[in-house]
């Protein structure tokens, strides 16, 4: 098995076209395209993602790790704007041809991810290239017609509201890239590892598609870090926001590292990779809301308030602005 | 002009918005994702393919002939399965921050496109890496529920059609590589940009899409080699075929080039990068599919027949069979 695949062929007819088969419209990827037929009364939601070695995932990483992340951060922009996951295209570019132990890895990854959010291969392409290892998706989900959530229908007095808890992703790679960090931040092994994982295996909210789709006035996911991510709600809803910082969901092993590293909550509200829902909802419905998400097994938080400044403001617990340091991911900077 | 871009959104906003904005559910590129309602009535043809520098064109190429390279052999992929062109999602990986003036130029090639082929930017994806450029583009087409053709439906006695003709992009690579060989094949001037043009920019017949789907019986795009892509075709649909090499259409340039080199008839029949139709009609309808081929302009020449042997022989003038050294392109060889 740490023999390398040698055609393009094997590649599909071993390892991908498995993931295709529930969709009799890709016919076995044996063909230059899928064909498939839209159910009748709903709309596309259509997101593209690319993810790269050395800027999204880490070479000796766990190909099912990337796989799973390639797809999970695709889905996590269907959902967040109301839509199913329905089929995805992937395209993978190598450095060198795969060793089919990777590729049966990455495939099962995938196969995971797919039946975690309910999604199928539609298509693609490979090939091989210098450069680093990439997975580009683009995800397809469907939304009755006309239903789906953008960013641009939030209003002042509308709560906002976040999925889950932040920051972990973002100091998984932060510990990731300095195994110190542990010791400073007083975590135990567990405490760590939990960290770790959440930048590798992002989880979004599958359970949630109905709620958003029920109440979120504007909605996207947190992929770039709150600051940054609210920023664009806010500037396409025309509107400001104002954020209580102390009420910003964590996980336990991010509390304890805030615990001992306070300015660590820069890399909370600002780091990325978190792919949870951030979402504005009508004051009236937020009790009947935390309610359905409730229902969903799906947790929210209330961390602050649409506002008609046309800034967001992230406030302390004694009512200070806080300025951030990091304020998002821009692959340009 | 010279001065690089230093955001994504900049690049966004002032170069790709405007290609999205023919489509309203895109939402200026503003949002996470495109909302797009497909057209009652209709399948979606769905096509990934990736360029990438030093794969499928140069690092000195102009950033206009990469763009609409990036999509016309998308676009090709739709067009073969008898799909009309709708939208497209686009990744860009960039090994740094591209300048206002190569990004205005990408940017003037994507529209050119776009207006040849009738088709719509609706999102997509930019980020920095290390590795070569790159363009991944999904392309989706609508065609009339079950309507769309696939590799699998010739049948034994069906002619074999190609449209334009078949080699010149193989040839304007070789000559791209070595321009030498301009002397040894006695090329003009003329001659030899016109073989390198059609490696930079090929033009599947868009006008060409409801003349596939009334006549073929099996069809696909040729990419990788007639030989090749003949040999697919065959296998998925359990034929075989039997091609006469002096009945393949040459341009002017290319059939100049062999009468000096006329082993080159391997790069013709293998080398790929046509984006020409390959089809097959059956034999009753064969004069009708022609005249209706000349009627959108698009020039068909029968090459040959499918037969019931399950293998492609390419036949000379005299009936031997030849035996190609490059038979198509493969990644991972």
């Amino acid at each position: 098995m740490r023999t390398r695949i040698t055609s393009e062929g094997e590649l599909i007819e071993r390892y991908l076209a498995p993931l295709a088969r529930p969709l009799p419209g890709t016919l076995g990827l044996r063909d230059d395209a899928a064909r498939l037929s839209p159910p009748p009364g709903y709309d596309l939601v259509i997101s593209t993602d690319a993810v790269a070695e050395g800027v999204h995932f880490f070479a000796d990483d766990d190909a099912a790790e990337i796989a799973w992340k390639a797809l999970a951060v695709n889905v996590s922009d269907v959902i967040a704007k109301g839509a199913e996951p329905w089929c995805y295209q992937m395209a993978l570019s190598f450095p060198e041809a795969p060793e089919h132990a990777w590729m049966a890895a990455f495939a099962a990854g995938l196969a995971d991810a797919q039946s975690a959010f309910g999604i199928t291969l539609s298509g693609g392409d490979t090939d091989r290239r210098s450069g680093p290892l990439s997975v580009t998706i683009t995800a397809i989900g469907t939304v009755p017609t006309g239903r789906s959530i953008t960013r641009s229908g939030a209003q002042a007095g509308d709560r906002l509201f976040v999925t889950g808890d932040l920051g972990a992703s973002a100091l998984g790679l932060r510990l990731r890239r300095d195994a110190s960090l542990r010791t400073a931040w007083a975590l135990t092994e567990a405490d760590a590892a939990s960290l770790l994982a959440r930048y590798l295996r992002p989880q979004p909210p599958i359970a949630f598609v109905p709620v958003v789709r029920a109440f979120a006035t504007a909605s996207m996911d947190i992929s770039d870090g709150l600051a940054q991510d609210l920023g664009k709600l806010c500037r396409e809803s025309g509107v400001g926001a104002r954020v209580e910082a102390e009420r910003v969901p964590l996980s336990a092993a991010a509390r304890r590292a805030l615990d001992h590293d306070s300015p660590l909550i820069g890399a909370v509200l600002g780091g990325g990779d978190d792919y949870e829902v951030l979402l504005t909802i009508a004051p009236d419905t937020a009790a009947q809301f935390v309610e359905a998400s409730r229902d969903v097994g799906v947790t929210v938080t209330d961390i602050g308030q649409i506002n008609a400044t046309r800034r967001v403001q992230i406030a302390d617990s004694l009512g200070r602005e806080l300025q951030l340091e990091q304020s998002g991911w821009e692959h340009f900077r």
